[in-house]
């Protein structure tokens, strides 16, 4: 950030009073304008067992497989964001379940949260973030072709669980600087 | 937000292409500024059994008390941005637990996270946003002086487990608009 989105005068770095790290602070009329990472909400539908997977039509990694996920939105709870993320890329209705994942994004200034989530019909296509939308079997996820980390670690747990017949919470962090 | 922060010229609201809601984009330079929600981190810090909390020396809540907790920062993990807020509020090390609850803030734009700890040490005091830190006996929390209705979620949530000896991940929502 450069300009004050109060005023439109220039910003710079300091520390404001009483705060301890560098901020954007207005040189004309003092705004402090903060930074914070955001949350990616995404879920894990399932159909009969198999999982529902977008093959993206946008960047980062298009081209490339991942659940549905996206930013969360004001207005919204982190289920309802990940059900609206189901509903635009995957043209899917989901019931959210139970939280299956968070991971810390360090590096991209995020925190992902994964649910799980039951697919309330055999109803999807792609949306238009998404090229195709498919339901895979276990044995045929594209491991190698997965867009994020964070949907590898969350993929991967959700099938664990489900093998041991469990429901975990899965707290993580990657992407260090 | 009134102004461009990457060229200083006003922003109107419009729905940008590919989009589905209004956003401020540049009149000048077509920047699209997204605001989402932030992300509140706290834990509820124990010592032999004990809870630390800190009356608050800040608005909002001025004088009333809470568990510790604060925005998260960029560059750290929930666990980290957790810790952090209890070094800075109470001027206690803590050795951060589970995960004991998610709270969706509504109207706030906030989600708010929060963690099981153990504190390192008896070693504790007031931060410069408290006016006092004190470690109760579940008998003598101020319930009706709790700063906000997450923390007293949070509380619950974590007395009602520790009765059940349980760690259980909450998830609620809270403060339509």
């Amino acid at each position: 950030m450069k300009f004050c989105g109060q005023c439109g005068q220039p910003v710079r770095q300091e520390i404001p009073a009483g705060d301890n790290r560098p901020r954007d602070v207005c040189t004309a009329c003092g705004y402090v304008h903060y930074v914070n990472p955001t949350m990616v909400l995404g879920c894990v539908p399932t159909w009969e067992g198999r999982i529902l997977l977008c093959k993206r039509a946008i960047e980062p990694r298009l081209g490339y497989w991942t659940v549905p996920a996206g930013f969360m939105e004001n207005g919204e709870t982190i289920a309802q964001g990940a059900a609206r993320e189901t509903r635009e890329e995957a043209l899917a209705e989901v019931d959210i379940g139970d939280l299956l994942a968070i991971v810390d994004v360090i590096r991209a200034r995020q925190v992902h949260l994964f649910f799980r989530a039951h697919m309330q019909s055999d109803r999807f296509g792609p949306g238009e973030e998404s090229l195709e939308v498919e339901l895979f079997d276990e044995a045929d996820i594209p491991w190698d072709d997965i867009a994020f980390p964070s949907v590898t670690y969350a993929l991967k747990r959700f099938l664990e669980d489900r093998d041991r017949g469990v429901s975990d919470v899965h707290v993580t962090a990657m992407g260090w600087p």
